[in-house]
């Protein structure tokens, strides 16, 4: 937050431009997040509280803001938990804002306790493969799922990552690639095609993916795919971990059939963005011009697949979430 | 082929440009097999029986140049198949090229068959998922997959495809939709993360895919994904089926941990084709400059996720593959 903007860095340039972008006001961090220029569970989730901020300040209907900001992406339940805190807590700008603040700091010190309780999980040589972003850009300094690599990797330990390219918006090959290539992490990006191959192959130890919102029941709903890669992991043998902060979790869903499951615009599925050789970018269509597409944007794991979900509060088998996270 | 030449289609510049290739002479027709210009099981056979023709015409070196073609796909056994029947047969020119042409015919027949043995498959409302390309520019005419499809739909039974887009060279999104659009089938291109989430939710009836290698044991290679759908349809209780010719059979191959599984150039990982919206062809990259990539063109799928192999022959369960078409 500078002034009464939020700046936030602009993801669908990544990795071939780092830009960042103000949002001048909550409609604007609205559209922001609406459109994935802001993505990825924790950072929704501060955004929009920032983005209830802006509104005190505008001086605007505060519930008719809250709705907007809410209304933006309707399976991410890092959302609706930052919006209600700073509704439900803030009577002034500066307290709004004081709160927002406070989300953002939380985030930031539960991807250091995440980075923590998985450490033990990856040892040297261990194989990950993940899915879809959830590393600093999604989550907030070290984010979720990688913050036990990133860890793991600074103690020297040598681990090697299979990054999932996931389409259709290419977080894995834009956004997490780039940051392990920032970090100095080994990897290769393959197809999320691919996974299955090296995991019957005996090349991938270990799955950690990160979560959008988790059920009563330990049911997960990630990124579309990640059921997938669930199901063949166990027909593998290999552990399949979630890692989330708390505030993912959404006892209000008794299961993954209560999560709303977005279907976003089928163009993302037709287009693909990218440089050209002359480093400009650019955007093709990769399917004829006529043919219709599916893209749902999310899918649910049941909790049957999932070894363990690590949380800031230690790794959690999905079917004890509600006795550990119940009121 | 028209003279010495083979006349191919440009499979690379599909859906966005129809546009027929020159191939002068035999080392041109493995080139462009090597680079996947033309591709698709048996449409690699028929090409390089011709190929094997045209290097009669030249006069070079037969077993040289049988190796030459032999080695631009180590997975595909129609390759080989198609190739040996050549060699084994002619001893000049016109032979070769009398052979090459049955080969072709034969492919075509065979379809025939398939679409036939496999109509039953498919009734008024049936959903079916498909993976990668084995229509009729992969198989020559009608292929060997969506043999049925096409059948059922010119019956008029209503039937849907979901199409794997089939990442990294997007033959689904470049070649079955635009194959399906020609042939008026109602479809959508979905990205290959999401044909479980399709499955899970009921969406999905069936699936066939085509194949590029069937060991005796009924282990199946085909293009990578192929082993993550068939365990997630397996896992649903979804009827998962191969249709191949039976030239796909290669009985030396004991299981599919026999079959060579081509490595491709990591380059197809990071790159993406398309057309701009001012409708010229373009490349992007979409992963950053100094990232790796894995690219492993096949996988295999063990027997026991597959319900029945649809060949010219018959519906085989995969475990009768040698009883039935071994000597």
């Amino acid at each position: 937050m500078e002034g009464r903007d939020v700046v936030a860095i602009n993801q669908p340039l990544l990795p071939h431009r780092f830009s960042l972008l103000r949002l001048r006001n909550h409609r604007e961090t609205a559209r922001a997040i609406r459109t994935m220029v802001v993505r990825g569970a924790g950072t929704i989730g501060a955004t929009a509280a920032y983005g209830l901020a802006q509104a005190y300040s505008e001086g605007v209907d505060i519930d008719r803001a809250y709705r907007t900001l809410l209304e933006t992406r309707p399976t991410a339940a890092d959302l609706k938990h930052a919006l209600d805190r700073v509704r439900r807590r803030a009577t002034s700008v500066k307290e709004a804002l004081a709160e927002a603040e406070a989300i953002a700091d939380e985030y930031v010190e539960r991807a250091k306790q995440i980075a923590k309780i998985g450490l033990p999980l990856i040892t040297s040589g261990t194989r990950v493969l993940t899915h879809c972003n959830a590393g600093w850009l999604a989550l907030v300094d070290w984010g979720s799922a990688p913050a036990p690599i990133y860890l793991a990797h600074r103690r020297g330990r040598k681990v090697f990552v299979w990054v999932d390219e996931t389409r259709p918006r290419n977080q894995g090959a834009n956004l997490t690639s780039w940051e392990f290539l920032q970090e100095g992490v080994p990897h290769k990006i393959i197809a999320d095609n691919a996974g299955g191959f090296y995991m019957k192959r005996g090349e991938v130890d270990l799955c950690i993916v990160g979560a959008d919102r988790i059920a009563a029941n330990g049911d997960v709903a990630n990124k579309i795919g990640t059921y997938q890669k669930a199901v063949v992991a166990r027909e593998n043998g290999i552990p399949f971990y979630v890692a989330a902060p708390s505030s993912t979790i959404d006892l209000t869903c008794r299961s993954g059939d209560d999560i709303p499951i977005e279907e976003r615009d089928e163009d993302e599925v037709h287009f693909v963005s990218g440089v050209t050789t002359g480093s400009k970018l650019a955007r093709v269509r990769v399917t004829p011009r006529r043919a219709a597409a599916g893209n749902p944007a999310f899918d649910v794991t049941p909790a049957r697949y999932i070894t363990g979900i690590i949380t800031e509060r230690g790794i959690v088998e999905p079917g004890q979430i509600r006795r550990r996270f119940g009121k």
